[in-house]
């Protein structure tokens, strides 16, 4: 890439959300600055708090906004648990998942690798080193379903899962790309296609046309209950996994919890077409009973601007952030850091 | 219970089907004579294999015959990954699930609990002593969904999950129900609702209603998500997990993994109402690949039984089987016994 500056957008968002940002922030600027590349920061306030002090989640001219800059780095959104006074998910739908369906971010992909001496709770966990690659704009997560006779003993609930042949195609085909650059060339397709026919069909389906495409890629099946079997007794096994939205969000929360922790989890929202801005967050959410308090672990932070510069082409910046987070994470001794002492460790080693 | 027989249907299925079932009956019908009590079988021919050789999967003579039944053993369908002459699922949706519908086994219940010395790929599993209370009857498990333009690039499949006030009301209560006979007396109601607002809304209204119920039981809530990672770190947290079909199904082999892995896991189909025949069956598959072999650990189908037995209220049978196995398993040596010497091995410490 030749530009000489980023047009980025942050939304630190609630909790622990603006402390792991900062520190994104700051080794991102070192890492781009070395490359002769000036970071322009935009700010947006979104989030809970935000919803609180104005009742807004995500206006349309703030998203026509967004839409302007090269890229979103986003922190983490979502009240206390305890806090009765916003409405139970409402910012995560109207403004999270907003976010990732109009800006059509059909890749959410979420790397899992176990460093050296991190902490993992398996007793043997072998080499871990996959991605997944999940659908982010189709599936259980549409908001489609309703309520009839709510609050009555005759109350029916539906929730519908959409998924259609351009989504899970585009999705499909981006895995397969993936895995075709990485050693192991090995696609795992993981969905539930005995009991849910017509998505599983379509996604099985897809698999094997798109395959066709990629004679060097090898790929086979698993049920997501069989899936995470495998993800605690043989999680090396895996190189790239596709799978819907649902099963996505439920693999990526075990695969960061079985390599050390949702504190080092790194996912971007893509939008692969370049059609809109992609974004990128940590796994993690906000995490409001650690909040302010420096104790936040700031890398998944940091390992999601890595993949916000390899989306944006800046490869050298992110080989150069990864090499200093994965020297960091080696040498961990448990002994606890602050936010911003991990930031400035990872920023001093650049 | 002053029976003197029980009536009691049995289908061995596919793969180790017929081994692990051969040992739970030889183990059921020792612990059952001891009390005076005699077993009658009835076996029948259900699965892949009966499928191939027949084209049937459960004609509605064979239901009604079992509906007759005192309950039914089950051992495990499903033909060999690779045999493409068997649609996919048809024998999981058209024989297991139609009996777990027909049958109104709206209590899936899957107890976990870590023995001894077997081997959890956990480093600190801790003490894992908790059941899982999955609904059975509903969600995205109902089969209602469908194809439009199916094969072209237009192509959408839908998925519905239904929930009604009445099924998700009666498995909760079973849930409370059971906790509160628990020293711990704790529900973790596991679902999605900051995404899948319908159907999670309702669980919410319905868990938070039948606590009123049961002052001593405590309750909280997880995600799915989140509940995976505790599955993980921290599975000593859990007691009783009330859930719907698929996350159900998904944290159940998950629960089954860090307790030592899928032979030792057991469940019951139970309809509480005793309006039909409850089922039980291990949370293992048909196994083709070890089939025949005298390699499958009979364990799961023989807890299983004691589930069977506790249902019936044969509870001094039940205890006796638990304890000769939680004997067996926690003196296993990690040296391989057929599938007849482990349940020879359970019979003779009765
Ligand atoms: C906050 C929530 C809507 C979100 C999701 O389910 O996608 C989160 O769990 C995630 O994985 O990014
Ligand atoms: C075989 C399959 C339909 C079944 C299910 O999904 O319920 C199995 O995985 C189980 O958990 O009993």
């Amino acid at each position: 890439m030749s530009a000489t500056s980023i047009n980025l957008a942050v939304i630190p968002g609630d909790g622990i959300g603006p402390e792991v940002i900062a520190e994104a922030v700051k080794v991102l600027e070192k890492a781009v600055a070395a490359e002769g590349v000036a970071l322009e920061l935009t700010n947006y306030k979104l989030g809970a708090q935000h919803w609180l002090e104005t009742g807004e989640t995500l206006p349309d001219e703030v998203l026509e906004d967004l839409r302007t800059r090269d890229a979103i780095l986003f922190g983490a959104v979502g009240a206390a648990p305890g806090d009765t006074r916003i409405p139970s998910g409402i910012i995560e739908r109207e403004m999270l998942l907003k976010l990732r369906f109009s800006l059509d971010h059909y890749v959410n992909l979420r790397p899992s690798r176990l460093y050296g001496t991190v902490g993992s709770p398996l007793a043997n966990p072998g080499t871990i080193d996959f991605i997944v690659v999940r659908e982010g704009t189709e599936g259980p997560y549409v908001g489609n379903g309703g309520t009839l006779r709510g609050g009555t003993p005759h109350e029916v609930a539906t929730e519908v899962s959409l998924n259609t042949a351009h989504g899970v195609e585009r999705v499909v085909r981006d895995a397969f790309r993936r895995a075709n650059e990485r050693p192991r060339k090995h696609v795992t397709l993981v969905h539930k296609h005995n009991v849910l026919v017509f998505a599983g069909h379509l996604w099985k389906r897809t698999v094997e046309a798109v395959a066709l495409e990629f004679p060097e890629v090898t790929h086979d099946y698993l049920h997501i209950d069989a899936a995470t079997i495998f993800m605690v007794t043989d999680p090396s096994r895996f190189d790239v996994i596709v799978t819907d939205n649902l099963f996505g969000d439920i693999l990526t929360d075990l695969a960061a919890a079985i390599t050390g922790g949702i504190g080092l989890a790194a996912s971007g929202n893509i939008n692969m077409d370049r059609t809109a801005p992609s974004m990128f967050e940590p796994v993690h959410g906000s995490a409001p009973d650690i909040a302010g308090q420096q104790k936040a672990d700031p890398t998944a932070a940091i390992l999601s601007a890595v993949l916000l510069l390899d989306h944006l082409g800046y490869t050298t910046a992110a080989r150069k952030i990864e090499a200093a987070v994965v020297a960091d994470v080696e040498t961990r001794t448990g002994e606890p850091r602050s936010t911003a002492a991990i930031g400035d460790a990872i920023a001093a080693a650049l």
